[in-house]
């Protein structure tokens, strides 16, 4: 049915920087409706402090709703054990918890050192592990290119993180270039390590498209035969530390382009497109991306 | 200095679309400014008729003032034998001559079918031929992949017309995807077959970002060794059958792009995008596109 994983993530890293809540009913109508369009997998929420990201104030609410879902696997982002421990609580399929490669990074997103964040990613296999019924854990590597606090970051720093956390037993690793420091070149590069470390079943990525290089750098990874990849509805989101740059790359623009590579996706990108006008009016405020929004399909396709 | 040739071709096909004529004295800083930043081609206006692109009433003076630019090839757009001719006579130093791969695009183009359009390319040739001082002679062929009116066009349709132009003796021929039906997978193919017919260094590339695979098409070539490419400044212009689709790919993306693979442009980015945001206040009214004029530059890049 589908050469690829397709994780939508416009509710998730798409909302986290939209500074008007969107309302619950609409949170729960977008993760049924593109259900319901074959997406099999849905950053659905974040377990993050309301004090932090008011946008998430519903995440229990959203992750039981995405439950009752069949067919779905409902992630949720995590910061740190507490969240990770509310979330295998409330029966989330798989955590996604995130550190940075880049130490400034880190601290400023988690507040700690990526050693200690490596730390209590170890107690989170660990509490996971002694569940009755385990969930997935995930792990995502931001800033696994660059930063704008520290520029480029060494793919040493990343192989080191990925060595470590495969050794802690996670299921998944997502290498994230979270603000856009990635290009063909040096994905390539990593992406072939980390495929020697972890295997290439583990793999996700999850780029950004800041300078206009997130759909180059998934032809550069599809060559090395990774098929798992994050992406937002419309392109949701943002970067804070660039005003106005993209974030995510779009997932009807990602589709459209698997789809021309002769890879299956499952999914109708008519259907998707129709889609994408409707979540748009609920975002007037934003400056929403993506290509084939505008243009439509090609005549024929 | 440089392995890649860039046009800028801004001041032609972005203009083309742009309803408010942008005042001559202004053209001609354009293309001052640029050439200062070292860019060694632009394709400076067009020599169309002006009831039908009135954007470009001034094509004689900017062509004479493109001529006074040293180190600077000047190219015009040239719908026919006509427009060729007082283009040459104006010692324009390459005729950028156009037709499309698809029938009905050429018959709404420039109102002739193909073969005509083949056979006024070779009086332009013999034409030129014959004058003291030669100027060279591109040929652009539109429409490459497919177009709004019949929607795919097939590879054997391209390179059929390869084949004739190349037998013209034309010094250049230009790939152009001129509504965004280009993918890394199709364009490989049809570059693949142009460089066996026509050999690499004959080759231009004209990507358009229609839907989002303009700067993976980029990938696609250069992996070919095709290292020449149009584009343009801040993505100025659009496409008449996709209202608020993007045009060409922009000029200070495609350099970011290159230079993170380690290929020397000869162009100072950080200056560029200084001339993106002058530019920009130029066209209030248009929708511009490029991400590295919004993220800039990676920190320590």
């Amino acid at each position: 049915m589908s050469d690829v994983l397709i994780r939508e993530v416009g509710l998730r890293d798409g909302l986290q920087l939209v500074k008007n809540i969107l309302p619950t009913e609409k949170k729960i109508k977008w993760l049924n409706k593109q259900s319901l369009l074959n997406f099999q997998e849905i950053e659905v929420t974040s377990f993050v402090p309301k004090k932090v990201v008011p946008q998430f104030f519903d995440a229990k609410i959203i992750l039981n709703e995405a439950n009752k879902i069949s067919n779905l696997t409902s992630s949720v982002l995590v910061p740190n054990l507490f969240g990770a421990k509310k979330a295998l609580e409330l029966n989330a399929q798989k955590i996604n918890y995130v550190l940075s490669a880049s130490e400034s990074h880190n601290k400023a997103n988690v507040n700690k050192d990526i050693n200690s964040s490596i730390n209590e990613l170890n107690e989170i296999v660990n509490y996971n592990n002694n569940l009755e019924k385990k969930s997935s854990i995930s792990v995502a590597i931001s800033t696994s290119f660059g930063c704008s606090i520290e520029g480029k970051v060494s793919p040493n720093k990343v192989l080191n993180i990925v060595e470590k956390v495969t050794h802690l037993g996670v299921d998944e690793i997502n290498i994230a270039d979270t603000v856009g420091y990635g290009n063909p070149y040096n994905v390539k590069y990593l992406f072939k390590h980390v495929i020697e470390i972890a295997g290439k079943d583990k793999i996700f990525a999850h780029f950004h498209d800041t300078r206009g290089l997130g759909l180059a750098n998934v032809i550069a990874v599809l060559e090395l035969g990774i098929f798992k990849f994050d992406s937002s509805l419309c392109g949701l989101g943002g970067c804070p530390f660039a005003p106005g740059a993209s974030g995510n790359i779009p997932t009807e623009d990602l589709i459209y382009l698997l789809k021309t590579q002769g890879i299956h996706t499952g999914i109708n990108l008519n259907s998707l497109l129709d889609f994408c006008k409707f979540i748009k009016d609920w975002f007037p405020d934003e400056k929403l991306e993506g290509k084939m929004s505008k243009a439509g399909l090609p005549v024929g396709f």
